[in-house]
């Protein structure tokens, strides 16, 4: 295991004045504090002796049942059985690989694709088996071969992917739970950023979909697990993520979380729950969605003011990333170092490549940043670019002095 | 896996109207609701946005500062790269486990040893050295063959150990301390009650007279990994525990732990701070150790009066539980099925040994019952016991008709 270039990067950006685009921070001047501290006090208030004791490792019943009846919303069969909080969808990943992962193992993922996932399950001596991105998500045209390869699951993140931004069309979700069904694969689909969509219409996850395909009316027992988070809608610093499952799933889930934590914060799961019940969150989530949204186009129109030619980006419905791409041959740690002696910081791209590809490729975030610091930022960094050139192969990166 | 013994006979313990001795639970009527309530009042004012924002892996600085400065106290030189938050101390045990245990390595426990680090070892597929364990804790002269066998770690638990409350004396400490030194087998020192001592003086812990032994100005860079928590003396439900160990050591459970869930509560940690913070948790211990050993002297009164003789058990010194061990052929698991019955619980012993064996001892809570409650249970098992013999071997147990 190597030390996480995220977290790395994270306290590079904690320095005082540097303008961040590297994390995948929440906007912490939209948090509810208000709603916040009234449920601290009413759950501690009326509740105290239970939210601050051991508690069942399946999670806070109430609040299963809340995302249970949040999930089916969007057409799933589901009941609190299927649902298992966890401390993060990091742990979520985990648990995953905890239950499911043996030494040597394949795990199909997108290319480029989320860096965490990569981190827990290469604890477990996972191998990987990828498929590329275009603008509509991941290549199913690429998929069939790798599953002919037989991974142990396949890892996919359809809505506005970390750290692409990309959102995988209807087409290729029908088709990816077809092949999955065909060739046995489950499939595992994290969506921390479902419900930060800025435009668009809403397209059914691959649990929907599968469940779908299946038919039947009983509670959900198909081929797909999915993770959710209220790390990007409340606040991440309360760790609360879940799982969507068949039952058989969540007990194995279940057993595995008894041995790492026992169970996940009973007091922050209280506090969650009283947040975000009577619609205050699916309130709260307008909000966040109204402010990323100007955020997005703020990155957005600043790049296409000062970027330079030959530098590409993609153009996110929702989430909290977009994806450039420098010209071939220039480096974006090289990049990365220029623009940090003028205080703006990104993430390089490579990390979320497991061949190591991908050198000229940045994630940006545009949810911590003000729209004013966003336009200096970008402003900056396309200063930064309109003086590099990309070197010729095997050759180190020339940057013009300014005139 | 097995799902634990532990978190299943919760669930039956939370049946209603049933007294438990069989959880470790502490007692909810004495959680500070008020001072919670003002500190998360504080903390959400005056820090919400770091408090509920994504945060480094190590923990809290203050936090880890605040539990530097305690450690301190014991005589240790450790200062905040010494500490790593954990999502309580199972988690400190899974993390050990992640970065130390290769399948098939061997862990030297105590018989019988803490449920919760097996489970949490075993899946990592260690398996178990064991020595046992006398009033003056684990057997130090059975200790050297075993350890020329060559185990990864020592486990031991100095402080009325979980399960038997036996507390370790001062020359075997001394003795653990040399011999692992000598044999080059490093310490897991786990001590969540050594707070809760109810009579007789402290005793160094085993990272304490390690350093001692080194000698040595620098920050410790000994042979123990100490273990603690807030869990007992605050509130388990915030889930927060800590690891003290070397610097080099800290960074690879940081990395481990980055992998399974990023960190742990941004909040809780802020929250137990700021009731820790001006001498309140010391204060708080005091009220705490009050009460229990209150009820540890009920629980003992109430055997005395009404076990039969055959009947034994330890008189702990400190923590949350007392060992009891029937008559050689009265299996505790039929015990039990008899004491549900008239609806009291305690918790069989054999799941703590790795072999199998201790199928007549039993784990006995005195922290989560009131006086009353515990003289009330104690009485209605002893009447079980009166009316039970052992089985002569190979038999099922006789159960007398009350007359």
């Amino acid at each position: 295991m190597r030390r996480s270039e995220v977290r790395e990067l994270l306290k590079l950006t904690e320095r005082p004045g540097v303008i961040s685009f590297g994390g995948g921070l929440p906007a912490p001047e939209l948090f509810p504090l208000a709603r916040c501290e009234e449920a601290c006090t009413k759950v501690l208030r009326e509740h105290g002796a239970a939210a601050l004791q051991y508690s069942a490792t399946e999670g806070y019943r109430p609040l299963r049942e809340m995302i249970a009846r949040h999930t089916r919303r969007y057409g799933l069969t589901v009941d609190a059985d299927n649902i298992l909080i966890t401390s993060g969808s990091q742990q979520a990943l985990d648990l995953i690989g905890k239950v499911f992962v043996n030494p040597g193992d394949h795990i199909l993922v997108e290319r480029p694709t989320y860096l965490g996932a990569l981190q827990a399950w290469t604890s477990y001596q996972a191998q990987y088996l990828t498929v590329g991105m275009d603008d509509e998500g991941a290549r199913v045209d690429e998929m069939e071969t790798e599953l002919r390869a037989g991974p142990k699951f396949i890892y996919a993140l359809p809505n506005f992917q970390n750290p692409t931004g990309v959102t995988l069309s209807l087409a290729r979700r029908r088709r990816i739970v077809e092949l999955a069904d065909h060739y046995g694969v489950p499939i595992l689909e994290d969506d921390p950023y479902g419900q930060l969509r800025y435009e668009g219409d809403h397209l059914a996850p691959l649990v929907e979909i599968d469940a779908a395909y299946r038919g039947g009316d009983g509670p959900y027992s198909g081929n797909v697990i999915y993770l959710s988070t209220f790390s990007k809608t409340l606040a991440p610093g309360l760790r609360l993520g879940w799982i969507v499952a068949p039952a058989d799933v969540i007990d194995r889930l279940v057993q595995a979380k008894q041995g790492t934590d026992l169970h996940t914060s009973t007091f922050t799961q209280y506090v969650a729950y009283e947040v975000a019940s009577g619609g205050f969150l699916d309130q709260h989530v307008r909000t966040i969605r109204a402010a990323y949204r100007e955020r997005r186009d703020a990155m957005i129109a600043a790049m296409e003011e000062s970027f330079p030619r030959g530098v590409t980006w993609t153009r996110p419905h929702g989430g909290l990333f977009l994806w450039v791409r420098f010209p071939e041959g220039l480096d974006a740690a090289d990049v990365l170092k220029e623009t940090l002696k003028v205080d703006v910081a990104f993430l390089v791209g490579s990390a979320f490549f497991v061949d190591g590809s991908g050198r000229n490729t940045a994630r940006f975030n545009f949810s911590n940043a003000s729209v004013e610091r966003i336009h200096e930022g970008v402003r900056k960094i396309g200063a930064v670019l309109q003086r590099m050139r990309p070197a010729p192969s095997g050759e180190p990166v020339t940057v013009l002095t300014r005139r």
